[in-house]
């Protein structure tokens, strides 16, 4: 690799100290030069094309103010459920992918970068924030306990996106209200007729988004007078060959159930197909309403009526919190919601009861 | 941020010299060490929770070698093409997710860790290389010509991905044989009996992997004597919505056209779902044949008939070849083809022509 121009280089060519160029480049508080000075500091910077080296700013800012500057972000972002092996990040779920684009944005808008590393197995993430002296780590979705403790512990800057736990207190948080989300899913079938409506969810974890949306399916149950039935609970795996298994299953044995929600368009996607491959038809026999709003929502013929939220806002909402964190060192709580709607396409028919 | 444990604090705690912990953490070839001493440092590491400090070391190694190893390798993704404003990462496509996906596990794997970053206007990615002293960087799709000579000249390892550009001869470059995915796909129309076959497809630039689909597709129609019409090219972006909007027009004025070839599942997902809403049916009324096989292709209903490129298998050679070229610092001329093959689902239907 081609030697890297240094700062001294800038200095030799501008006829300055590196110490005035360091300080002008970094626009250093309580010093001031003249603009001359300045000028000839620039124009050596552009003709030797001079990038500062992150490496070295690291290491020069940790030396000299005792703080860790890197630039760097961490996201974490699930990964597959291969615990022998080695597993991948998930990003079968598009809702990885949207979030993920709208968070790059926003941490280059600000000058730093986003490092994309999972995890291996037995591995913690704290080993890469500390090998990279990140600066601060986004986390997505529930994640170990034990993992949370260690960033309080060091003081690392972590904003947590759709986690509930209780030490959340000490992080920033971005999350829908996903109890309501899944509340209106479900009040929205009870209003087009349906009484026996089956739920379609991953993991019902304590503090996961499963579960939230699970206890809006049964808020509005509840209000509507309608007891839940454990025939109707399909609890597995976000993603959409679990929505194939559970449409494959309700294929052999309907139990009279009219309406689905799923809590996640991932899985009603698979649902949908699965159900449409065994000769039943959505929304004429089987009525669906999904969670999300990804972008296959409106691919899909006839589109997927769904809880939307704004995974872009989301995205951008998370950055700006991380980034905030990482300029301020300090962690106060803050909580941001994401607003949700429902969005209505073609998986839901009305339907009339005796 | 706590302060981090160091070298020193290591050798302290071992009851050795600092240069010794480097030397066995670092396993530098041509000193040995008594096991005992090796035990002693390894139980100190591990005591203490050492984490060898990354930006640290790229700059020690830097100095000591005069080569630059951060164990830091960028990816390159195509963008929005938002050029005034600011521009996203694009993963509407599914494609670039199960690519960065198989790329992160092995680029883990091999202790390594990925920069994810697009660019802003007017800025070259050659900034982000220099300043975070990346040991390399993959490059998916046509890229400025103008960077590529860039990387030469600094002798960056770079992975080129689905390029079709001149200065390969210099890079490592992993793709697939488009010009033969197209004919195969255009074939398979004609031998199911198809004559007026139109083709979708983004931009066809120089170089660019649309331009080669759309070299197979003619080669396909001359070898069966079929002249290609001007109005059976579609030619426009690599997007669901483009797919529409060809389908949209087809519905106001079908032109004969009895089976279309998509270079890209995602845009045949968006001709498929346009003319569902226009009352047109897949396969009875029009036949259609995509490009990648991609996740949604077999999750739409009917599934999609596609040229299937191994996706994961792209991602994982192209990181191989990336973590060759980084630790060996050559630059050999490798291309590596991933193979494909024709899938056939339900979009294709058998006509008889008269």
């Amino acid at each position: 690799m081609k030697k890297q121009v240094s700062i001294k280089d800038v200095a030799r060519e501008a006829g300055v100290s590196p110490a005035t160029v360091s300080y002008i480049l970094n626009d250093t508080p309580g010093l001031s030069f003249t603009p001359e000075t300045r000028q000839k500091v620039m124009d050596a910077v552009e003709k030797l094309h001079y990038v500062a080296n992150q490496a070295a700013k690291t290491l020069g800012s940790s030396r000299a103010e005792g703080i860790v500057q890197s630039k760097l972000i961490g996201i974490v972002i699930p990964q597959t459920e291969n615990k022998r092996k080695e597993s991948h990040i998930m990003f079968e779920n598009p809702f990885y992918g949207t979030f993920l684009s709208a968070v790059e944005l926003e941490i280059r808008k600000a000058g730093y970068h986003l490092i994309l590393s999972g995890t291996n197995p037995g591995q913690s993430y704290i080993d890469i924030v500390k090998s990279r002296t990140l600066d601060g780590v986004i986390i997505l979705g529930a994640y170990p306990s034990g993992d949370v403790a260690e960033y309080k512990e060091y003081k690392i800057p972590a904003v947590l996106v759709d986690c509930y736990g209780s030490d959340n207190s000490f992080f920033y948080s971005v999350r829908t209200d996903d109890r309501l989300g899944g509340y209106l899913a479900t009040k929205h079938l009870i209003e087009k007729g349906h009484r026996n409506i089956a739920i379609v969810t991953g993991e019902l974890k304590e503090n996961g988004v499963n579960s939230e949306r699970y206890q809006g399916y049964l808020d509005a149950l509840k209000e509507a007078g309608i007891r839940p039935m454990k025939k109707n609970l399909f609890e597995g795996y976000v993603d959409y060959r679990y929505g194939g298994e559970v449409a494959r299953s309700l294929a052999k044995d309907r139990r009279g159930i009219t309406a689905i929600f799923a809590t996640a368009d991932i899985t009603a996607v698979g649902v949908i197909n699965g159900l449409n491959q065994a000769g039943i038809s959505v929304p004429e026999d089987i009525s669906i309403v999904g969670f999300d709003d990804v972008e296959y929502a409106q691919m899909c013929y006839p589109g997927l009526t769904t809880i939307r939220q704004n995974i872009m806002e989301k995205g951008r909402q998370a950055a700006r919190l991380m980034i905030e964190a990482a300029q301020n060192h300090r962690l106060p709580r803050v909580e941001r919601m994401i607003p949700m709607e429902l969005v209505e396409r073609g998986t839901v028919k009305e339907v009339y009861v005796d």
